[in-house]
């Protein structure tokens, strides 16, 4: 099974697609989709959504998967980032993939067996279950990358992308 | 000139499009697009981006004006509505508009003189500068209606959404 990994971001957008068979994973492509500050962010989304419909439509995963977005900081920030994911979870889902999401904590479980695991634990990780030469760079690929590997571990208990919050906004 | 405003949301989307003629304003249509709690995210973003799609082919606006966003409350809750921003403005772009954000004072300033207008006054205003029977519920309706006549006055004066954030995510 093909399965694409997300780190969404309107400036780096990280991906990986990987390649499970059985309890192995292998490889298909990773990589980043950047766009530059001081272009219009209805440009950069729209960057953003095409290069990812297009790596989907050459790799053809067949699930994808999606890192659950937590912050501390300003709002602003979260809604630009919330900007980008919105436009990369539609790529998939025009693309007829259905998306799963995870927490920072079943990433880390799933890929170091401990839900604590600190960023550089999980990248050593990301690059000895997928063989890779190097922990793959920026941090964005390494973290679609571990995405992906969460989800194939988790295959058939992923979470849906629901929520309880109608009228809210 | 047509002028399509959104007030972006996931679970109620508003949108209103107005048409301008030298000072006058009158409204073509307006409305909320809705989904509900409990459907998978990726679906309420899907319907959200194809509604809005149909309904800029089916009334052909020329522009199409949002309200900048703030937050004071959790990061979650901003992520989710960024989204449907997001796909929103794709939406736009998608279909040949150009989309311009206003903050919120600068829409309370268009309509009503001063920046620190309460809401009920905003939405009188909307009521009497559209010349509608009353003023549009929900209240997302009457934001989105607002940030069209706000994009009518300062046509000309709008502000590009860019940023300069590179690399921050």
């Amino acid at each position: 099974m093909k399965i694409l990994g997300i780190d969404p971001g309107y400036a780096i957008m990280g991906y990986g697609i990987v390649e499970m068979k059985g309890n192995h994973f292998s490889v298909c492509c990773h990589g980043a989709i950047t766009t530059c500050a001081g272009t219009e962010m209805s440009l950069r989304l729209k960057y953003l959504y095409e290069s990812l419909t297009e790596i989907i439509k050459e790799h053809k995963p067949e699930e994808a998967a999606i890192e659950e977005l937590f912050f501390n900081t300003n709002s602003k920030t979260a809604i630009m980032v919330g900007q980008a994911r919105g436009v990369a979870i539609l790529a998939c889902t025009n693309s007829g993939l259905d998306i799963s999401e995870y927490t920072p904590l079943q990433i880390k479980q799933a890929l170091t067996g401990q839900g604590r695991a600190d960023k550089k634990q999980v990248q050593f990780m990301v690059k000895n279950i997928l063989a890779l030469p190097e922990v793959p760079s920026p941090d964005d690929v390494a973290d679609a990358l571990a995405a992906a590997v969460c989800h194939g571990h988790s295959f058939g208990s992923k979470k849906k992308m629901t929520d309880n919050c109608r009228g809210e906004i």
